[in-house]
């Protein structure tokens, strides 16, 4: 059986993580493997509907994603969460369940607010700034970066072409794929 | 990869739902197969803190489980559901979810209310009796039965290990072991 393995992206809102997560699962899928990607939207979705913004909603919500990739891993399936997780130690708490049933690999992707804000795709940051929506991470929440993620993405300077490579690359290094 | 499938357990508190899981998850170990045992209690702790038991909010936390046993499914792992499900309408939204991703065996364990009831092994009978607790199922809530179940057992009348021979016969008939 392949070796499950988690692959977390964490960062902005608007940093690359989605486009990233698909632009993996392409290189995935040309490979065989299997894949799950849990976005803070699907999960909200179909696990966390109900749940606010809230510190504490906020970490129901990644614990819940945490709880789904480990079974994946477990499986030996391949879990690739999306979500924004601004909380170091939340992720961490995650880290630990995963890595109890197989790999966990954390992607920061590490593009600046000003960079994250000036894209603006979904239109969010105008909206928080103008005070439309509140506790929005970077504005008026905080963003913890990891301290010893297994990757570092510059996505405000790499193509996405490179930022995948060197995930793909760091996978086949740690024996994943 | 092995065809990862989930068994479905149904029926009332007491029924055996939970004992029969255990017993065919230690069947499973002995043919080296990894599985994981979604139970109402461990997934209420884990994906639905804060939901009742409302006809809604059942519906939610069964709808959770089941999406969480298709990840399981479609990564070639086994799940075992061991929650009441007590409607209809949801277990089929169920097996129609998971069966996109791979096998789904629901397993009614038919032993009669009034059995249940006398066994009433965690005393919540008593409690739903005596109006401590309210929307119990078989007591103030509807358990409406499957219609077509891969497997029946009649755990008023036979013994765990043959309930449990039964349903290893059955995975092993349709092919998932």
């Amino acid at each position: 059986m392949p070796k499950g393995f988690t692959l977390w992206f964490t960062g902005l809102s608007g940093a690359g993580k989605s486009t990233l997560a698909e632009a993996v699962a392409q290189e995935l899928t040309k490979r065989g493997r299997k894949y799950d990607i849990l976005d803070g939207d699907e999960v909200r979705t179909h696990l966390s509907q109900g749940l606010g913004f809230s510190k504490e909603d906020r970490d129901t919500n990644i614990k819940r994603i945490g709880w789904v990739a480990s079974k994946i891993t477990k499986h030996g399936g391949i879990a690739i969460t999306a979500a924004i997780s601004p909380y170091r130690a939340t992720r961490d708490w995650c880290r630990e369940l995963i890595s109890q049933e197989g790999g966990f690999i954390e992607v920061y992707c590490a593009a600046p607010l000003e960079v994250c804000e000036r894209r603006d795709v979904k239109g969010l940051y105008k909206k928080a700034r103008a005070g439309e929506i509140t506790q929005f991470t970077g504005i008026d929440d905080p963003y913890e970066p990891p301290l010893n993620p297994e990757i570092i993405l510059e996505t405000h300077k790499e193509s996405v072409a490179e930022s995948t490579a060197k995930i793909i690359q760091t996978l086949e290094r740690l024996g994943y794929l």
